[in-house]
């Protein structure tokens, strides 16, 4: 099946969430599941999940819903799920310490292949079942690699300096987690969490726009 | 200043970002600054700014720009940032450890006052100067507090439980950094943060959708 190159954004961001669950369903020997099921499960209401599988071609049947099977392969190969993608982690702090023990693999073939810190105390050591290198060697061993995405959990105040090297390097991604805005080449993505940010934008609304009980 | 009521989302997640860039230029002597500059430094287009801004009346003046004292003490007060925010945390894993560690509270007046753990070892224990208070008594202190934000960095598989009882407690926006989707009351706001979805949802992009270099 032809895959339709427009995706939006928003569309794109859901499908690993969408991946997840169904593989949740295979796991306990579901065969099918209908849209309104899968509206409950991940929290997007069933017109969204319509209008974003018909991206991908009409894959429900009215009355007996999505065939998880299909579902799961067709999402499988959407997300590269078959090749390994790895992926290089700067900054073993508190932050990147809990990425290398958290296990993106658990549900894919994602994970953190290589980790940089500057701290001679982890140079060398296994955090998480990955040996920490000298981020001053990152440049070359980066571009040695076939790595294109960095999670970046440095100190605001390097993160444009690991950045501008990262980006030397090859990289073609960045999750940045540092509350540093970077500058990077138009080739070259970043997606920024900011938590104080993220906390602050919550508080704001529980703050000043209050929910009502149904 | 009246402050328009009908705000949107995008809007308002922006606004934490204005706040941090202009107390920084506050904090280097600066006393305006334009909407390039400001653009530049948010990578926020100086369009969305502008409307941004319009939304809480017109602040700027064409060949000055904003002054720099005006905006941040507009900005302090919607963001309330003179009264002190406090959240709970639940979960010190390493993720909860990282946010106990990390400050909050550098640039405002948000800090997470209460960490809870299952794990006797920590329970009794500071972490990032906060004492960890054992799961078990988190209705009851959670009730106590005037909490009504909490950080979830909980096993993903203890999430809805958790949830049930904090939401009990009266809280009534949750930071959800556990791969769980929350079900939850109607007054109760849910900021998800799923890291295997952003880490694979940027992956899905860099190797769908490469950008290419201007």
């Amino acid at each position: 099946m032809e895959i339709n190159n427009n995706i939006p954004q928003a569309t794109a961001k859901r499908l690993p969430l969408y991946y997840r669950f169904l593989n949740n369903l295979h796991l306990q020997g579901k065969t099918r599941v209908s849209s309104k099921e899968l509206s409950e499960a991940v929290k997007v209401d069933s017109a969204t999940i319509r209008r974003d599988f018909s991206y991908f071609g009409a894959l429900g049947r009215k009355g007996y819903g999505y065939n998880v099977e299909y579902l799961l392969e067709f999402f499988r190969k959407t997300l590269n799920q078959d090749n390994e993608s790895n992926v290089a982690l700067i900054g073993v702090g508190n932050l990147g310490t809990a990425f290398l023990h958290y296990n993106f693999s658990k549900s894919n073939n994602t994970k953190i292949a290589k980790a940089y810190d500057a701290n001679p105390d982890l140079i060398g050591k296994e955090v998480g079942h990955v040996m920490v290198e000298d981020v001053e060697k990152l440049d070359q061993s980066l571009s040695e690699s076939d790595i294109d995405v960095a999670i970046l959990t440095v100190p605001g105040h390097v993160a444009q300096s690991v950045t501008d090297v990262i980006v030397k390097a090859g990289v073609k991604g960045i999750l940045n987690f540092t509350p540093a805005r970077l500058t990077v080449p138009a080739d070259v993505r970043v997606h920024h969490i900011d938590l104080t940010v993220e906390l602050q934008s919550l508080l704001y609304f529980v703050e000043h726009y209050p929910l009502e009980k149904k």
